[in-house]
């Protein structure tokens, strides 16, 4: 299913920012989508170049994958026509079924999940964006690298899926498969879990979910699936107002917050609470070693930042141990007595920082403490960039990397930047490059401390 | 002491990164001081192509304002000239005093301190960078506009004033007068704090704090502040890791979480736990009308993202009403009934979202709702881009305006980029845009409704 050979789109339009186009002619185009591609239209001879046909029924060949976006009332057609032509899944991407709350909704989806039942076709949605999957050319975006990953996901939200993909990329997190789901009125989230707990390209699972439409399997599903890989649960739906936006969304009864707490702590699944928590969190697990614990060293640049740097590491749930003599007498070697603060966390002068290798040598001091299992190099970048060239920037990644290589603690990279703009140019040049030699990134002290924490948690409890 | 006629720099390099030139000559120099400024150094005839002194007694004209730049032992000296030569105020940014735990370094701060308290002349710090004041050409960043705000902050750190006020001028929130006060060995935090409470340019205070010198003052210090303006105070070292660094860091006694959550809760300041917190807290008070109640309508695109905004406009504090039948038919009138979310959150389709005509109007019908108290955009410009030209993203924002400006309710506008550098691009220009507007920009729906959550509380509270 996510390996299709020839994709038709049903609802195929002329209209630049047609649903179709945007979520996917364009996406297929833009990626190169290497195998057969057929807008179906019910008058057109051409869409975006390529040949039109009236319906699934008129295209000469085989077609594995179907996308449906045309209006609700005209999906029970089209998944009959599928049925009579082989198709082996569709996407529903077409909306108006039971999440609009009304009778006709709710019946036109029973009708087309009984029409697909019966004639051996699966569903994915209705109310979704389905399958994402680089190695066969699927993408729910058309300007993300084309890099395969070891991360699957499942969203029930299109629109949470396609940021879920793009900002990972940008982080250099790839993906294995994914899907979003929506409504799930055939395949469900307990399908998609159990396929991503089988699959050998996925190590870790994503997982933003509304609310299982099989609350009893997904449950197992979900044990089995934390057992054998890291599972990073959002849980969309959580108050009051969320649970009321759920039923409207995708028709899912979304659960208490007490529940879904209570289903993650007992299956071993990672619950994070917002969208950033869940990226960071997949940096984590995707870029770090395993800390031993959870004793942390922070370098960083300014007093007042270390203070809080302590109180974030520590409220997180890290410790952050006293600089013993011994690791000060060796950064005394360089560094001046005052005006610095050596202790931990370290807080080196704009001078000390400023030079790559003593940078580097900073680092290699620090990961050589044996009493702290991870370090944080924390960076501003708009303080390199205010006095240096661009290109300090890169050899201060190049200069900590040849460090790091030799490191048996993981070493995460903060780049702060306060939102200035051209501070942020930098941090995305570094960010780059930091990436490139295989640093996890994040852009908070905290949220690298909350990350690491969940890794080091996971393998306390899965070793 | 804010406005000085003429400043004397001691310690004075031609090294272009020394903290004299970094911290002091190149802010006063790039900033355009208008005053005289004087570089003291033993031996160089010009620094920075102005006349070089060997001495502040050399100077043949009055000096207002020195700051200290030179080793910690040659303070005393320094002081003593000071006092020979009339000066007002000293910054002292040289460390090695109090903070660095010695008894040498606190006989010295004592020493100077007598000298100064002797003498006449009041101290800043030591270990700090001193006074900021757009009015008077002095500031901590050369880079930032020259804009006077209404927002006064004290900050015991340096580099935290220093972001504070950078990260502040990139949400063009603007500063009336601003010190760093590091060890706070003469003019301590209530002497700031009085002053900023007494000060009329001062609308807003911010504080960064470690700890108080003195507690009793301090608390009743910020009573009086809390009662006649906004204070949002961000305390450093509240772990048992930050109170350590705290001790080395401004020598400060850093006070127990619970001390200090309590003074804010009794005295009616505002207390903020991050950083960026501090920064949105601030975006809230100087941007938006009060709004009456809690009650919020938010406009954004993409059902996941809708559940997951209501999520956090509840956590937050507020409440996220269901979307009346009457404005439902409202926005029926020009927007499909399926593939959109009419709801509270609402959520539009990209199709609706493009158009600036139609995302203005939708403004407009959502800010007439009776049961909303203010209004939250959620745009993802990265979408916008996307699929338009990045002017579209300029017509938006103009659009968007115009119904504000008609409107009774805070309107907060959140820019969503997931970190990626293309959308991060056209936030950039989106948020100078709103920002001339008049719109307070946020970069998460949690920040915002957390930032105008304490706005409400604070109206509630003082009307």
């Amino acid at each position: 299913m996510f390996h299709p050979k020839s994709i038709a789109v049903v609802g195929a339009s002329p209209r630049p920012l047609a649903p179709s186009n945007v979520h996917f002619f364009y996406p297929l185009l833009m990626y190169g989508y290497p195998g057969k591609l057929y807008p179906v239209h019910p008058s057109a001879d051409k869409v975006h170049g390529l040949k039109a046909y009236r319906s699934i029924l008129e295209i000469p060949e085989p077609v594995d994958y179907v996308v449906s976006a045309i209006p609700a009332r005209q999906v029970p057609q089209l998944i009959r026509d599928c049925v009579t032509a082989k198709v082996k899944a569709v996407t529903v991407f077409t909306s108006g079924f039971s999440e609009i709350g009304t009778d006709e909704g709710a019946r036109l989806e029973r009708e087309i999940v009984g029409i697909a039942r019966q004639g051996g076709v699966r569903l994915v949605g209705p109310n979704c964006l389905g399958l994402h999957c680089p190695k066969a050319g699927l993408s729910l975006d058309g300007g993300i690298p084309k890099s395969s990953g070891g991360v699957g996901f499942l969203a029930q939200s299109g629109g949470n899926a396609r940021e879920l993909v793009v900002s990972a990329a940008e982080r250099a997190i790839f993906i294995s498969k994914g899907v979003s789901f929506g409504n799930a009125a055939d395949l469900n989230e307990s399908d998609f879990l159990e396929y991503l707990t089988a699959d050998v390209d996925t190590k870790i699972i994503a997982v933003y979910i509304e609310g299982a439409k099989e609350p009893t399997r997904f449950a197992r599903a979900l044990g089995e699936a934390a057992r054998s890989k890291p599972v990073v649960v959002l849980k969309g739906g959580v108050t009051k107002a969320g649970v009321g936006v759920v039923a409207s969304h995708t028709g899912a009864l979304a659960g208490s917050r007490q529940v879904w707490e209570t289903l993650c702590r007992q299956t071993g699944a990672i619950q994070v609470h917002h969208f950033d928590e869940l990226i960071d969190t997949l940096a984590a697990f995707v870029y770090l070693k395993a800390p031993r614990g959870r004793r942390v060293g922070v370098i960083g640049v300014g007093g007042g930042a270390s203070v809080l740097a302590a109180d974030e590491c520590e409220n997180a749930g890290l410790e952050v141990p006293a600089l013993p003599e011994q690791i000060r007498r060796q950064l005394l070697e360089y560094t001046p007595p005052v005006g610095v603060g050596l202790r931990n966390p370290l807080d080196l002068d704009t001078d000390g920082f400023m030079n790559p290798e003593l940078a580097a040598r900073t680092v290699r001091i620090m990961a050589q403490w044996e009493g702290i299992d991870l370090l944080i190099l924390s960076i501003l970048p708009g303080i390199l960039l205010a006095h240096a060239h661009f290109k300090v920037l890169g050899k201060h990644v190049e200069a900590v990397a040849k460090v790091a290589a030799e490191m048996q603690k993981p070493l995460l990279v903060v780049l702060r930047t306060g939102g200035v703009a051209k501070s942020e140019e930098a941090a995305q040049a570094m960010q780059a490059d930091c990436q490139k030699a295989g640093f996890a990134v994040f852009r908070s002290v905290d949220a690298a401390a909350r990350a690491v924490v969940r890794l080091t948690a996971y393998h306390g409890r899965w070793g």
